[in-house]
């Protein structure tokens, strides 16, 4: 089970096996190509009765697993939102499982903690978060704090506890069912989500329209009348969940104006800069956060497009009190002399699980091994990728950008008259004219996914199927934006080669 | 960021940096020695701008983590309950990683989702689970399964969410405030989180007494009367919560007899085994989830006592639709022909987040590395040595053993004949006797603990503190479980040398 020379030779094995992974990942399709149910064909029904050696596994790992992977550390993966790797986030991983420490309380393994405030801080200050989302330097109780989460479902869900909990302790329990959760149509399914398990009726949950007058971002005039409406219907605002960073198409709610609107009625804001928070270490993109000091509690995705594998989700609060009454349980079997000196926190009481993974190591190596000047390099280097792609489309007069770039990710289609020609709208069959781009767009996407060179994701908005190219895969370069531009390009040379005249 | 002779040459690093680790950790304090706020003291206030070498950062990893930590890996660990490691759990988190795949759905990598199942289904044969609880090789959709979750806390999020939904829909959703949840006061506080956090009303959770009559089992009579008492009030039961493997004592609910009694009013029951189920791979442990055919759910932490890195919770349950139901969301931007087809599985929708980890990747590795026959002789070496130290409990007078030893854990004390002598109980002072010897016993503990040769940690039960000492890191051997209860009568002939005579 645990030969030390063994964990030498294996470990160094596995160390060579996935560095020519990532020599060769480049070459395979991006999208994965097989077909539902092709693993059970190929495994055992059965686990084997004696061991196998890892030179069995690993020729296993390659034989059936790559197959079957999408690969998302693929250069020519544009898909969804990236899951940035890095050498510096997987050796801190490597550390992290090997110490294998379990972080419930502080006296499980008191660096996993301490760290984990501490790097907490220290992105806190990157993001220029104001001092009430961070631990004071003095140790008074009384400050705000950083956490790390799995995922962002689970930093919604956490702060949605507390807010819920704080709120019915003042109006009673009974009332669980006129609270009200807000956010846009934009907002990602998590809120939705979170809200369902937090035991809010799901007819309380408003996703309020967005349009393109506001780039699909929350307009306050909306959410007030949304919440004045539920106000005289008897019900209790209770949370808003405002996105900096959509996942449909990297929209920004307006935190500050929002916050103006929601201060007047005690309700709890999070705001989820999931994907673009990242990008908010970079002073040009910080404005994008404004208004965060009137928010409740603001969280990102490390793992997005912070460099730092799957799973890190940054969570700062300004009353961590919430968290830890809605949270907190405290049973004689982990009770400590350093939990009852109140001089430590116990981040079980942040968080669903009590078990917890020592994740700051891989953030703590991700900050020192690249430093901030490093990191908006890279995500820089993305943003101008992402320009770079801009560019190429504008020189295709069949693709439009649909809604404006903001980060790292262009949503772009073709355009109607690429399909139909320049007679459109002379036939008053707009709606037909619509719906067929839309499904000529996703035939589009779907030929170029099939092809397995590159892969892109979707979404619609405002009524529009449009491709997303979404930049942030640590080992694309510019040379690997061209050359799925290429591919694009073929792709639609194709599909409109045998439209010819049919639709027009 | 992602140079690949520079992952190789720091991958490599890192192994040997582990290697010596596991090479020096029995050496190392077991409980760490560091006082609260001992990192901030060492650590700048901010990130550094400029990137730092591998070297450096591992050298503070030496300087300032490592003492930080308490090494759970150390074969003189033996508080809480164990986290296992293994070289091939280790691994398979090392590839997982590596690939960094977000296996929400099929299409994101359908190898992630397909050897889940495939793992799920294994290791749901080797533990005799019945046919209802696995996927069904012809592929029809009515069949039960497993899904990986991160801790057993989620699992019973999972579980009571769906259970709680599927209640609601047949009651109307404003009844959320008359629901129950049963479990015994030996259950893990995971669940009364759990409930919380999904809006049990906190009045209505049942921790219903246990008594050293049962072994601290839930008793079926007692369950009964419960239900009974809400009934009455007008309350609805819906879910218990059963304990294979008690935290304080590793005591058993019995199963089947409860299903009995939930079976006459609808009651989801989950059974928790998160730390014994693990052992139930062997035929002559198998008897302690009999019954389980009964109930809806089924857990165990393959983190804790099956040698996969945290985390890894395993979980099985009936009926798939119900969690699909209660936590399924389905956005635009995630459609795609597979999860269409109906033909595959999305495990987003069987838990509480969106993104997931490759988890199943550590869990086949161990699964193959070691297979059925070495897996089985690990855990029987630990519940021999469990044994063992029962035998040096039972030659020295002192101690007595509390509660019977059903798995690898060993819950023991220092008699109260030991602290007061032979006099006891002529005085009547029966409640100082008891008082007393619990303060005696959590001396002994903390002077053990304080030493840094082991780490145990207590519970209370029956009134009674006393000391658990659980078998199960995976370095540990023999003679540590020896030189163990040597350190342990050493630090009992100090304490009882100093009382000589003050108590009595």
């Amino acid at each position: 089970m645990f030969s030390k020379s063994e964990f030498r030779r294996q470990g160094h094995m596995i160390i060579d096996f996935l560095d020519d992974y990532y020599r060769d990942v480049e070459n395979y399709p991006v999208r994965s190509q097989v077909e539902p149910g092709y693993l059970s064909k190929r495994l055992p029904e059965s686990a084997p009765y004696n061991s196998e050696s890892i030179e069995t596994i690993l020729q296993d790992v390659q034989k059936d697993i790559i197959p079957g992977l999408t690969h998302w550390q693929s250069p020519n993966y544009f898909a969804y939102f990236p899951s940035s790797g890095s050498i510096a986030g997987f050796l801190g991983e490597m550390l992290s499982t090997g110490f294998n420490v379990v972080g419930f309380n502080w006296m499980s393994s008191p660096a996993a903690t301490e760290l984990e405030s501490i790097v907490m801080n220290w992105l806190g200050k990157m993001l220029k978060l104001p001092a009430s989302f961070l631990f004071s330097s003095d140790g008074s109780g009384s400050s705000g704090g950083g956490v790390l989460q799995g995922t962002t479902c689970e930093a919604i869900l956490c702060t949605l506890t507390a807010a819920r909990d704080q709120m019915l302790n003042k109006i009673g329990r009974e009332n669980i069912g006129k609270l009200v959760v807000y956010a846009s149509d934009q907002t990602h399914c998590a809120l939705q989500k979170a809200a369902q398990i937090a035991g809010i009726n799901p007819k309380n949950f408003r996703a309020i329209a967005t349009s393109k007058v506001t780039e699909f971002g929350l307009s306050p005039n909306s959410l007030l009348s949304t919440i004045l409406a539920d106000l005289e219907l008897g019900l209790i605002p209770l949370f808003l969940c405002a996105t900096v960073g959509t996942t449909s198409s990297t929209a920004v709610d307006p935190i500050g104006p929002l916050c103006e609107v929601t201060k007047r009625y005690g309700i709890w804001v999070h705001v989820d800069a999931a994907y673009a928070g990242s990008a908010c270490i970079c002073p040009e993109f910080r404005h994008f956060i404004d208004g965060v000091e009137d928010a409740d509690s603001f969280s990102l995705n490390a793992h997005k497009w912070f460099f730092t594998t799957l799973d890190c989700c940054c969570l700062w609060v300004k009353d961590p009190n919430a968290l830890v009454k809605a949270l907190s349980t405290n049973p004689e079997y982990l009770k400590n002399k350093a939990t009852e000196s109140k001089q430590v926190i116990d981040y079980k009481d942040w968080q669903i699980a009590l078990s917890r993974r020592f994740r700051s190591m891989k953030l703590w190596l991700v900050l020192r091994s690249y430093g901030v000047a490093n990191l908006r390099s890279f995500l820089r280097s993305h943003v101008k990728m992402a320009k770079q792609f801009e560019g190429l489309i504008a020189n295709d007069k069949r693709f439009e950008i649909v809604v404006p770039r903001t980060f790292a990710m262009v949503c772009f289609r073709l355009k109607p008259t690429a399909i139909f020609g320049q007679n459109l709208g002379e036939n008053g069959r707009a709606y037909i004219v619509e719906d067929q781009t839309n499904k000529i767009n996703q035939k589009l996407l779907e030929s170029v996914n099939a092809s397995g060179r590159i892969y892109m994701t979707h979404a619609v908005i405002g009524g529009i199927y449009m491709i997303r190219f979404a930049i942030g895969a640590t080992l694309t370069e510019e040379r690997h934006v061209n050359l799925a531009w290429k591919v694009v390009q073929e792709h639609t040379d194709t599909i409109l080669g045998a439209l010819d005249g049919k639709l027009n």
